[in-house]
């Protein structure tokens, strides 16, 4: 089905509320397009992720790697850092596609789903893209449940 | 009700199944008394943590921050990367119990989720005890759903 | 002195070689400029960085917290992965600056270090703006002495 | 030299100040030990530590990898995380080794570098082994000059 393999199926489409098909294309093919950017001369494991903002903007970003492996940085967190330095702000991002080369598609790490919570709503969708570009998607709050919050430390202060 | 008060209820107890009611105490008692061994100067937010071994052994961990937040590790990654230095294996911690000074209880940061799945099993209990020892737990599937792990890398070496 | 409080001296100027007066001039003004990007509600310690690439090219970052305070990212970081994953190679990176709040302004954080190590050359130019937009800088093999690079990893492969 | 395949050479010895040459011994020995500890299916780069207390306590790490690899810890940081839970305070530790499969002997990155700057003194010594036991060694402030320590924060309380 020529729809599948440009990323995402109709029935995946209706289930995205609030993302047009427009968008979920455009977000399909900006985290495909953005796993040419990886650094990983490490693990050889690409990863591309984007994420469009309320304004309309899309950012992308990739994994880059170190010697040091802890000291790496996945492409969830280069993109949300980037999208917050350039203004974002709590509740501007709409939704975040992440794509790379293995099937089924990769998830999102804990280390990120956490980096997420802290300027997105629960609600908001993550589409993960397959090799063919193939895709699934689960809410935030369905990738992290019972998450640790800034209301957590914030409230104390 | 006394019960809670130490730590847990009878009908937690009932659904941490694979765990007696006194190895719940035990790890209610553990995981409260590490927070004590918290270093924690700049969130004056201390973390207690501990494991329990299919081999009985206990081991402990606490929140140790730095003055560059994210050089910081938590009181989760510190007690099972000490269990794994001290040998454990893959498959051999029964549950894991961490306590902060919050109520309701706080449940560990996405990236202790991402560490913890490299070692245990997605039915392994995560307890979690607030301020006055009352607990709530989840297993580390509920906490990590659809999550990374290590069979996504090494399948391809 | 007037020319310390635009952000370097006369002689610091002579002495970071490659720069020309104008460069060191935008490096200073962008570095301070992201300061006021930065998301830092827990340490309010507010991180500017700017790096300049061979083609001219600013890029700007800013440190980005997290309520997990290990998960945040310092603006050093931001500011690179977003160069690489604009398309920035190891070489590519002139110098880079960083601006604080406090005085004498504050270095790269060993973990931001180690990240400029994978991308940058040692004789790289690290300036560091105080809260008056004083400097200092040092060369990034002398922030990060006997390093750990890729060369440690990738030779074995 | 049969000294040198132990881990030290005489007059590297010497130049240890404030270690007698049974303590080095010991460090090494430890350190070597703790190299076959490490969780490294990713990087195949084990890395063994330890450390030595002025209460005569000799405390062993090593690294701990993850599939997400910026999750992962290093075998300093596990290391001295386990020290401070067991009660080291600041200046506690009075030399920290490390061992590789390497040579010449890798240096902590710059991560952990960062990571000891918090507990320890800019002159403890850092001793590094290589894949035959041979050794040399800096000092912490040697490592990582001008650094980024707690006072910077802990100061503006
Ligand atoms: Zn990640
Ligand atoms: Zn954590
Ligand atoms: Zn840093
Ligand atoms: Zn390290």
């Amino acid at each position: 089905m020529t729809h599948q393999t440009k990323g995402h199926s109709r029935q995946d489409t209706a289930l995205i509320h609030g993302l047009s098909a427009s968008e979920v294309q455009r977000l399909s093919e900006t985290c495909i397009e953005a796993k040419g950017r990886a650094y990983c001369p490490y693990s050889h494991f690409r990863v591309g992720c984007s994420l469009l903002l309320t304004n309309g903007t899309v950012v992308q970003g990739a994994n880059v790697e170190n010697a040091a492996y802890p000291v790496a940085t996945c492409a969830e967190r280069v993109t949300v850092a980037t999208a917050v330095v350039q203004g974002a702000k709590k509740g501007d991002i709409r939704a975040i596609a992440v794509a790379t080369d293995i099937s089924p598609p990769a998830s999102p790490c804990g280390m990120c789903r956490q980096f997420l919570r802290e300027f997105c709503e629960l609600e908001m969708p993550v589409l993960m893209y397959d090799k063919d570009g193939k895709s699934t998607f689960m809410t935030l709050g369905q990738l992290l449940p019972m998450s640790f919050g800034p209301e957590k430390l914030l409230s104390t202060e």
